[in-house]
């Protein structure tokens, strides 16, 4: 039971799914149970709400005692750090592992971040580095020469962005999190506020191990392609941006302008020079198509 | 984003899994649809809450359109009826179908239904007939001599009691739904008020076609041990009985008292003579474990 609230609410659900979004043989369940929490934690990020509640179904072959316990530990400690109550669950039968995980956030004023809020001339930002689960994947696949832990612990154990996400409401007119990988997301806002974006290819905040471990061309495509960074993308006024990027500044959370929305169509991306990197003429599904060939 | 309210909230989860709720073959996945969320809304109609708004988490195997329309009308033919939102979604890949539902509802006033609440002399009600559902698993599994489509339809689309947890609210003390079976589902409701019950075995409604399809006393134990049924058992203090099935029989809401609360421990249940049916030495689960064997 749940008090009333004066405030709006959002509630989003997403799930993780044993063999989709993770490999029991990976690792531990501790890390499954926080990032079950944490995508839904981030969506309520990416929509400027304050995460309240979360309820937890789990479908699961005949599981442990101590498997469930590790299950609920990765979820409670990321549940106590920003506040939100496991208000009820259900467990059932299943031949695989998944979490679904349904969450509630408060609204407070007046604002709210929808995909479709986004203008003409709105400066997009990224949170945080892209690319590092990317390289977290490659490195639990065993596709690397020299693992990397730390980016296998960012594709385990992503960190949603909810004090990004509440402070960037008094500034931003769009925003989405970043599941797909950031030209996907990008998509995702541009079909939801009806426009087109120019990026600008090294201003994207790559996550300087990736551009070690994979060189500068698969880096990029990391940080352009590869999902599960789960950082937020932004859409912010012209006239909002220095007052955004202080505000943010301030809370020690790192943002970086990677372009521009405009009137136009699909996604432009240009180099240092100014030089069109691609000119993805099928709009976006063909662009990704041919960046990933 | 839903609005403020000034009102307390309920939020339940459930899901329903391919192979543990329902077989792909036994058909139409509109009814896959339909019991994911009336699982939901019985569970609120439990706690006396009035359904608003659900959230859907699917994950399957690669879908046709075809089934996921299928999926979702018989999901909207429901949420149309009890006038409850669809409010978000997600899907993902999975070997296995599972529906997840998350639903939220209202508490107008003070009153909520909770497991806990029954005292100690105590009427205990259950709303409608019992055992129908687990006779359409019979039917299903092509153990009846005669096919049931009756049944097999209570199993598939069971109807939430909400209009009757509506109500209820103003008159029991505690109440759930019958997910597990009367039996089991009692013994949690007496676990969670530290109770013990007295039945009636003549006054069980036992579904008649049940009866006339196992006999008197396979019929008495579909009705005690067979679950997914979805009525409402609730605990009603002896003053408010009357004035309880007043609102019912207005309502044309059927409920029929099946016997009693007392300070003991676990269920006796006596025939018409008032002769006990079973000494449950072991208590509720090794009771339910006879009465199987």
């Amino acid at each position: 039971v749940l008090s009333p609230s004066r405030h709006r609410w959002c509630v989003t659900t997403d799930a993780v799914v044993e063999g989709v979004h993770f490999r029991r043989q990976d690792g531990r369940l501790e890390d499954v149970g926080h990032k079950a929490l944490a995508v839904n934690l981030s969506d309520l990020a990416a929509m400027g709400a304050r995460p309240r509640w979360f309820v937890c179904a789990v479908a699961a072959p005949a599981l442990a005692r101590a498997e469930v316990s590790a299950l609920g530990r990765g979820m409670a400690a990321l549940a106590r750090r920003y506040r939100v109550d496991l208000v009820g669950g259900n467990v059932v039968r299943a031949r695989e592992l998944s979490l679904t995980v349904t969450a509630g956030g408060e609204l407070a004023g007046r604002a709210v971040l929808l995909r479709s809020g986004a203008q003409r001339g709105d400066l997009l930002y990224v949170s945080g580095t892209l690319g590092g689960a990317r390289l977290g994947l490659l490195s639990l696949a065993g596709a690397l020469e020299r693992r990397s832990l730390r980016a296998e612990r960012r594709q385990r154990r992503p960190e949603p962005r909810v004090r990004l996400g509440l402070l960037a409401r008094a500034h931003a007119s769009a925003a989405i999190d970043l599941s797909d990988g950031l030209l996907r997301d990008l998509g995702h806002l541009l079909a939801a506020s009806r426009l087109g974006a120019e990026l600008e290819a090294d201003r994207i905040p790559v996550d300087p191990e990736v551009m070690r471990a994979l060189g500068g061309r698969r880096a990029l495509r990391a940080a352009l392609l590869g999902g599960e960074d789960y950082e937020l993308l932004l859409a912010v006024p012209a006239a909002r941006a220095a007052a955004f990027e202080r505000a943010s500044s301030r809370s020690n959370e790192r943002v970086t302008c990677i372009g521009r929305l405009n009137p136009g169509r699909g996604v432009r991306i240009r180099d240092a020079k100014g030089r069109a990197l691609r000119a993805p003429s099928g709009g976006f599904d063909h662009f990704a198509r041919r960046l990933r060939g």
